[in-house]
């Protein structure tokens, strides 16, 4: 932390913040220059709040130094972090692709779909039973009964499956199911929930929220670190811009970005990235390309008819085809699927 | 809602639209344009998904007619919503004003932060107990200690209070105490949340979410409204923007915009929509003109000692000031204080 | 200047790092934290660029600590910039409204808007003889001839005037007629243009541009003041966020940012600040309540009719009554009108 | 065009409506929903203006069927267009590289830059003369000096060359020289310049506004190709968010967005959309997995003493591998390099 005074501070005022950097327990490390004095302060201040020093008179403003998250950063752990689900290996050489519906709808249609995608060489199932809708007239999921319709599709096809929990309440329900749990863009910064899930040893699938950065994403990453829960994977879904043609605008540069600052699996998702089933070939080809370890992508067997997010679905006939080109791409990148 | 087809829809290509808007129970309207056909969807359409038509061959995109939202817009409720909170009416003529630190810290912070508020004119005494905060190494709140502190101030005050609910398995605690529930920007789509508070009898203050529209806003809204709870009061807080002098970027158009489309009382909170003590009480005189119905300010007898927020808080003298300059002006405004 | 060294940085790299500041003429002055080495860079060091240090061996990042404008700077100008257009003064106690068509289209529009505007209290007559339209196949303007009806209607009514400049070739012709340059949002970083009306003597009113923060709006008033022309007058009309509810979102908080930072009167446009005329009103009480020294709105006699903008144009009564309104809040404010 | 009317709207209301399209050369088709009535115009409505509809009694908003653009779109030009350039096809199945330092700083630097991007596969030289900078005490570029020095390298190399015109004044002199003019993104909305290259025969590189949208882009373009000019090329660039952990956000949902909107090549520069120079490789592969014509890279012999843009400029061993990586890439993608 570097305390940047006023141009007319005063060395009374420059003593004070001093004073009160000692006075929290660190050192301060004083050096004027031609228009400001500047104070760093020595110590590992993440515990200190920029405002501490900013109020006091003769302050200009505080400028961070250090990263805020430990658990998270490469720099506390540089080995790449992998997750083991039921044998599928998350965040190593090879691409892992989850796909499935936006929501469980019923038993045909979810274990039609399981079977597909897993022809299609999908690794993972993933479906929602609880699900986060703008409007309280929109179909809210099944409930428990979705949960037991993805534990049956997971019988029949071997996938391990992944969905959604949107409440502290409901951490147990869906822990007693899924091989994954899912936390959406909406829940991103939803605390209680992010300690609830990082309380299991269930790995967590972390979604970016829609209008977070990159460091405030990690920070919620090391929220379910600090709770214990280690495995963590990290998901880019779209951030929202002034770009109304797509319904997301995807933000590419995280990914690499992110392989620099983590040590944590990182996926995208481009069905949710574009909003377009038409865009997400294409897309989900550069995320690979960009680096990302995974995808999940959506797939309805008549997305017409889905009671959620059919625009994005793919057919799955498109999956298939999607996954062709994937299987010939991923070699020229280093990587196996 | 209206459905464009392609440029080069066939007949057949219309006709089978036309049957699924049938299919669906409701009307199609068809128009032949020189460039596009287009179809009008006749019914209340809001329970339609536009995927399922957007998805059929020939069809180009879906546009809405209709805003989403029933229970909160102007079209079906005319008259203003007026909530009544322990004797203070909210949405009337006269303007309400909330103050108290963001984190309920001590006892003595809380009685002497809320004797100056009160002495200065404020109606109703803000203070958090539960905290969502960006790092999990950040203060996080007193908990119910917090909220007995809050419940001991308003005896000795007789304001009435406000304090924010995190998650709904807090509802009950945090309903034991409080006046208002505050649902904080983090939380304006947690659904979970949104129907346990609407549940209630007790009046809900729901921020906007940092990154959302007005017209979600008014979706959260609607998710109280429709369960059971018609108490409820906007409070615009600043979006998040490319610009990053201030903290938030207050979203002024907001407040004129939702006293058109909706009946329901509008607040507006500079101290988060600015981040910056010294743009506050600008900002505050600013909300006002445009037609908020009240504010929300943050007030601390030690900014640079506070655990949260101390950068945009307040000292107790000037809010006084603050309250002066907006007695000044309620009255240019034809409302009262 | 701060420079950051990596986590792992070798003594030998900070040193690298010592010698090409010094070799750049700056003095450095090193501080070793418990977690990084930073290198603090003394002297005036707007001049260099982040990437001479970012990318050498070792270094993490840079930190800037002045604000890169200088002449436009409260630090090295206190007193409050004042602009005399013709007998109106800008920039001091009184609060001076700019008014007319967003387009000159013919002799009788503008005379008959300008007599209308001036009879409710305008000081300054607004009309576009250049417009930036984002079709070509909009209305573009009607070039000299609308200059020459524009200095028309001066003559009539003894309004000073301001017009739009889109090219540099347009300098000579534009400053023939207008009392006031006006650079629209597109061109705020139009680099030639700002030199080619900051070797004028005529005064130029900066819009901020739709995506630029308040520093590169000050950067662009920079280009004015060293190409030689001190009179600035900066104009808020809103920024492009997320919200499509609203065609802009006007930034408040800009406003008493500005007056902290600058010592050039600060200006608003609640017309294209809204996009819709029946918010323009409230914008503007709120504008002036926030510290604006005066406002800019587009008044058309038939809103319906209009070339371009007449969504966000007053009829007429519309603007007197809204300048009654403001004649009335004003007082409240500490201001004259 | 539709035009919504309000729910009270009256029968004579929704008569003056019709009336006022008819006048206007349209025919108006009325169709009455449950809780509204629309009108839709048939004809191009393209030159009408939302406003003049929107403002009369009675009427809600109005929303738009048809895209803006139209010589840019593929329903009216389907196959897609490819630019010569001595010899240089762009936007055929070959992928074009463009590569280049910043800024044209001294003889040695261009020509050391162009052996070695050509060395490595790049097909065009890149290189600013004229160089926008958002400080006016930056480096501002060569002039016409560096224009003779690229021709130089051009001579020597035999690439063709591409640099930015700033100014519409600019055109005859740096027409002179290049082979393509770079239209930056401070400039996408500078429509004199896009005027004025329109009316040239020379190949257009259009960067996206780092502000707009993909329409607002597209309708740049086509104030170029009403001018006459066929050649336009657009570029990606990044589109500025809140995300700060980068320079701009690029948009990689926009790549394949474009090649279903039009007919025109499709480049991406990830040195602008990154800011980063180790992030460029990854988004580099990303940019053409997601279906990009060709890329445009920023290359110096030494960025730590380039006069700008260094942090993203990539060394010649460093582009070297990129192109390699490249070349592995582009078989799985179906093109050739």
């Amino acid at each position: 932390m570097i305390i940047v005074m006023k141009h007319q501070a005063t060395p009374e005022e420059v003593q004070h913040v001093v004073n009160q950097v000692e006075a929290r327990g660190y050192r301060a490390h004083v050096s004027h220059g031609t228009e400001r004095t500047i104070i760093g302060v020595v110590g590992d201040d993440r515990p200190l709040e920029d405002h501490h020093f900013e109020l006091l008179p003769g302050v200009e403003k505080v400028l961070r130094v250090l990263q805020p998250f430990k658990l998270a950063s490469r720099d506390f752990h540089p080995e790449d972090t992998m997750v083991n689900v039921r044998g599928v290996t998350i965040g190593g050489r090879e691409i892992v692709v989850i796909a499935g519906p936006c929501a469980v709808e019923s038993r045909s249609q979810i274990l039609e779909t399981a079977f597909a995608v897993k022809e299609a060489g999908a690794r993972i199932l993933r479906g929602g039973a609880y699900k986060p809708r703008t409007s309280p007239y929109s179909f809210q999921g099944l409930g428990e009964q979705g949960l037991e319709l993805l534990a049956e599709a997971r019988e029949a096809t071997g996938l391990p499956i992944i969905t959604e929990v949107m409440s502290p309440e409901d951490v147990p329900i869906v822990g007693k199911y899924t091989d994954i749990f899912q936390i959406g863009t909406r829940n991103m910064q939803n605390y209680a929930l992010l300690q609830a899930v990082g309380r299991t040893s269930i790995p967590v699938f972390l979604k970016r929220g829609m209008m977070n950065t990159v460091q405030e994403w990690l920070m919620s990453a090391e929220y379910v670190l600090s709770s214990g829960n280690s495995q963590v994977i990290l998901c880019e879904r779209g951030i929202r811009t002034f770009e109304t043609a797509t319904r997301n605008t995807l933000d590419i540069n995280a990914i690499p970005l992110l392989k620099q600052w983590t040590h944590l699996p990182v996926f995208a998702d481009p069905s949710h990235g574009t909003g377009k089933w038409d865009l997400v070939a294409p897309v989900a080809r550069a995320c690979l390309a960009a680096g990302a370890d995974g995808l999940i992508i959506e797939v309805h067997p008549h997305p017409e008819q889905a009671l959620s997010d059919g625009s994005q679905s793919l057919k799955p006939e498109r999956f298939r085809e999607l996954m062709e080109s994937l299987r010939q791409l991923v070699p020229a990148l280093g990587r196996t699927m």
